[in-house]
């Protein structure tokens, strides 16, 4: 089953003419000023990922993450996810929604009942409960205390915090570790190297024993090992990209209000928006070389990420205005 | 469980000491004069894979590989190792033996009956039958009609030909789209560039889907994507070093010979040696900072990849001849 995305180019480019270089691509959440990649050793290419790097990678993330939980690097948020409905016998899973389409279609592939919860709370009594924080693609957000409370109400409680890297109030990364919590972070939206393929599950010494497992000896690529670690611990880049993207929500608000778009949601990684007409707001944009996110359940909703560049923010400011 | 492998020059460094630089890894079968790393785009690290990067890559692997069936990359081949045990329900695999041990561990961790097969005739009324062809670490090759003729004789026959580059005339690929079979292929090894993380299913279209299914949108990294592309399209480099590899079995032997190791099997990638003690063989050469490969099932059989520059053929010859 072939399962829509932000980020498909081709896609854009297939109805709108151009190339990748006349793209500004804002149909995603990962950062358009992006870490800048490192030299990389001949042996990151060569070698096979050695377990010293992993476990460099692995304490460099743990201090980033505020855990003292289990951390498994793992290609991208995007591969726990794939392999979070192995963890245990298929059984029923609810999902506050709506939200990344992939946790539902990985549970169902492997045999999982999936049901949509409206909040967080009413995932209880679920054999797996996910809940994505802050939410992709609504911003919505949860206290870490608030749901704590809810992981004894579920078999497994996975919590993916992939675009909360901004926001480290709202992690349960220091809780990682309790039985029954399983949490995912991804690497590439916040650093902008989506292509690099790396994410991380938090968790018990069993489930990320399991996942690993599942995830055989050398998941991630020797570049993302290298290149995560000096990425994570660049605490000096983390903190001026946040306050970066924090300053920039109120420009990209007004600048879509000017459109008449209002605001739904968002973080400061993408901003969500009502309009009119979806379809038309994206075609809008498009016929401008600029990609944006809507959603098969809703035809009010468009997603758009944070443009990069000045000029960027200039192409996008000029095809809202236009008519 | 953790599973011993080459590679693993970490547990070198804890026993005898050095640093990563400081050793020859000869513990694997990867080519030590990799593909050189051509120039990597920018959106290769920061965006998430294209479709058409993909989509190019498998036009790119269907050509070098002579094959009509459906191809789907992946993180190594490896990672088609820890999927293939999801393409039906658990049952009994029968492997022929001794071969690379990761898959008769991916098998049992999701709930296969393993068997060895001491023939690749012996795998025959098998639920799943694998044979790695030419084998590790013993070189035992097939001609791809007598594997045919298995086929109908098993529920699914995998055929790993993780290190038949340098031997397309042992190849199943030209077959591959037949139902029932899948083959699998590394990339890292004969290019040299394992940290990359890049192997290949081919298949029928019913078990590649369903194998991508399992791997979800991006497995692959982009620059993995481009890097692929540029060196399977890269005939002239591939024939170049298929005769460097070819030309060196014999200075390799005779080298081992010297010191008193008979052949015991092996390809151009390694070569396999029957000595008077396994253990005795490899602390000799690892107290030069040689690092080779042993095996838990045999105390005479040291296996070693061929060495890259002139200096390391040196450093290896000296090493053997030394007390």
């Amino acid at each position: 089953m072939k399962r829509d995305h932000g980020g498909d180019l081709d896609t854009a480019i297939q109805q709108y003419g151009g190339t990748h270089a006349d793209w500004i691509d804002l149909s995603t959440g990962i950062n358009r000023q992006p870490y800048p990649v490192p030299a990389i050793t001949p042996a990151a290419w060569t070698a096979l990922p050695a377990a010293s790097a992993t476990a460099k990678l692995v304490a460099t993330a743990r201090t980033a993450y505020r855990t003292q939980g289990a951390v498994l690097p793992l290609a991208g948020a995007q591969a726990a996810i794939q392999s979070i409905p192995l963890l245990s016998k298929p059984g029923r899973a609810k999902i506050m929604s709506p939200t990344y389409n992939e946790h539902a279609a990985a549970l169902r592939a492997l045999g999982w009942q999936v049901e949509d919860a409206a909040t967080a709370q009413a995932t209880a009594g679920a054999d797996l409960a996910v809940i994505v924080n802050p939410n992709n693609p609504d911003g919505r957000y949860h206290d870490p205390k608030s749901l704590l409370a809810l992981l004894p109400k579920a078999g497994r409680l996975v919590v993916d915090e992939s675009f909360a890297d901004p926001y480290p109030e709202l992690s349960l990364a220091p809780e990682a570790g309790r039985e029954g919590l399983v949490v995912l972070r991804s690497f590439g939206k916040f650093y902008g190297l989506a292509g690099m393929r790396l994410g991380f599950a938090l968790g018990c010494d069993a489930d990320i024993a399991a996942l690993s497992q599942v995830a055989g000896p050398w998941p991630v690529c020797g570049p993302a090992l290298e290149i995560g670690a000096a990425a994570l611990a660049d605490t000096g880049w983390a903190r001026t990209t946040i306050a970066r993207l924090m300053s920039e929500i109120d420009r990209m608000d007004r600048m879509a209000g000017l459109a008449g778009w209002r605001v739904a949601g968002g973080t400061c990684l993408f901003r969500l928006y009502d309009t009119p007409n979806a379809e038309a707001a994206r075609a809008k944009l498009a016929t401008r070389h600029i990609w944006s996110r809507i959603f098969p359940y809703s035809d009010r909703w468009v997603r758009l990420g944070m443009p990069g560049t000045e000029a960027e923010w200039a192409r996008l400011g000029a095809a809202l205005l236009e008519a």
